[in-house]
């Protein structure tokens, strides 16, 4: 029989100084031994990017009263891969990533280095989960999200994730008399409608910054982006096979 | 009717002085207009991040001789989202990305820019298409890519592109006469074994370069991986949904 703790992979997007992912390691500390690697920098849609241009230096960090704390110049794909080959002399348990400032419903999963962290997981065997709170305070209250990582990470822990799988767990902003309960779900079609503001520098030359509108295409159909509406935590089971195979045959049929 | 040519969106991840870029721009300009943006630096890797804590910067570039060239400061997902918000006027009747230096078959498509750019454009509704050959040498011969590449921009103009999907073409590094045409298939189930080049700087602080082996774990099926062996091009439909729906009801099950 195996009475070794747990070991919990901690990670996030928003950098190892962020809110969150201290939220996040103490709702996980009593459970397992904890690795915890994080970027150095503020790293929210960098979606699955890996550094290849680039040396990468990781630093033990103390802030969190570990031994095996570092932040790392790369992206969350970045940490997780350091972490499985580089520091780790067994694979984790399980990786938890977060909590995010801000909601990663929906196609949000592509932008998101939370999630991409999960995914990098998953493709590594990892059962990993992603938690965002849907909200961007800095100093959110991330009392419900605690609740709820330490819910799901026993219930992972126990259970056997689907290989190829990694979850997509996002947290209302509610306070917990408000919450209505857990829902796992699809997530939502949905597309960012953007737009640039364009402005001029010092030397007159244009300069553009990325801003949007968020365009909800299935507010009707039980997804991610309705249930979290309703004060729900979603849970979307997330692979990173990204074919479509209903349209293999269509394809197929093009004749090419 | 609308006798109006094609309006044909080109970008990449290599930058736009790649041999790739010019040699899929010569691919398609008798086909339609082109509105070529892309990056002013190689992104390879970037996934499908996207830049929010620093401006973007947006050129014209006058080595294609159009008049809708640019560089973008950004990653290919962001020439994607300042082509379709900013410069375009329309939305393009196709947007093709590539073609890249480098293969970018099963998993790979996750890291890959080049299809980040493919699979955004889908996200805005665009009939989308990246293509990669594989071959990482910066003076590959694009002759067979090319062949392809008007291939299939013409079939998908003439046929619907599904909702949201675009296509991932892989195209083998072999000359035309040993080609055996293309094969409709899955992403391989594949994942980087990688390690860490482990280096001291000039101060003797540790520095990490990202290296690592392509384990192939679906060798016996008919996935890309496969067929690209056997000098297919291959053509994965991708989609932006990445729910296993296939596994709603397991997790479902752990009542959560």
């Amino acid at each position: 029989m195996n009475n070794r703790r747990p070991l919990i992979f901690v990670t996030n997007d928003d950098g190892f100084s962020a809110k969150g992912i201290k939220c996040l390691f103490d709702a996980v500390k009593d459970i397992g031994d904890i690795v915890l690697i994080a970027p150095d920098s503020p790293q929210s849609g960098t979606g699955h990017a890996i550094t290849i241009h680039h040396p990468l230096r990781l630093s033990k960090i103390n802030t969190f009263g570990i031994e095996h704390a570092y932040s790392c110049s790369g992206t969350p794909v970045d940490c997780v891969k350091l972490g499985v080959y580089e520091v780790m002399n067994r694979k984790p348990d399980i990786l938890v990533s977060g909590i995010n400032h801000g909601a990663n419903t929906s196609t949000n999963v592509l932008y998101s280095g939370t999630m991409s962290a999960a995914v990098e997981g998953a493709m590594e065997g990892i059962p990993s989960v992603g938690f965002s709170l849907d909200s961007f305070d800095s100093d959110a209250d991330f009392s419900l999200s605690q609740t709820v990582v330490k819910m799901v990470v026993e219930k992972v822990l126990e259970q056997q994730m689907p290989i190829g799988v990694c979850l997509n767990v996002n947290i209302p902003d509610v306070h917990k008399s408000e919450f209505q309960g857990m829902k796992v779900c699809k997530q939502a079609h949905a597309y960012w409608a953007d737009s640039f503001s364009k402005r001029e520098d010092q030397f007159g030359r244009a300069y553009y910054w990325l801003t949007g509108e968020f365009i909800n295409e299935e507010q009707t159909e039980p997804t991610d982006l309705y249930w979290i509406a309703k004060n729900f935590a979603t849970v979307v089971p997330t692979k990173f096979d990204m074919t479509a195979h209903e349209q293999l045959s269509k394809i197929e049929s093009w004749d090419l």
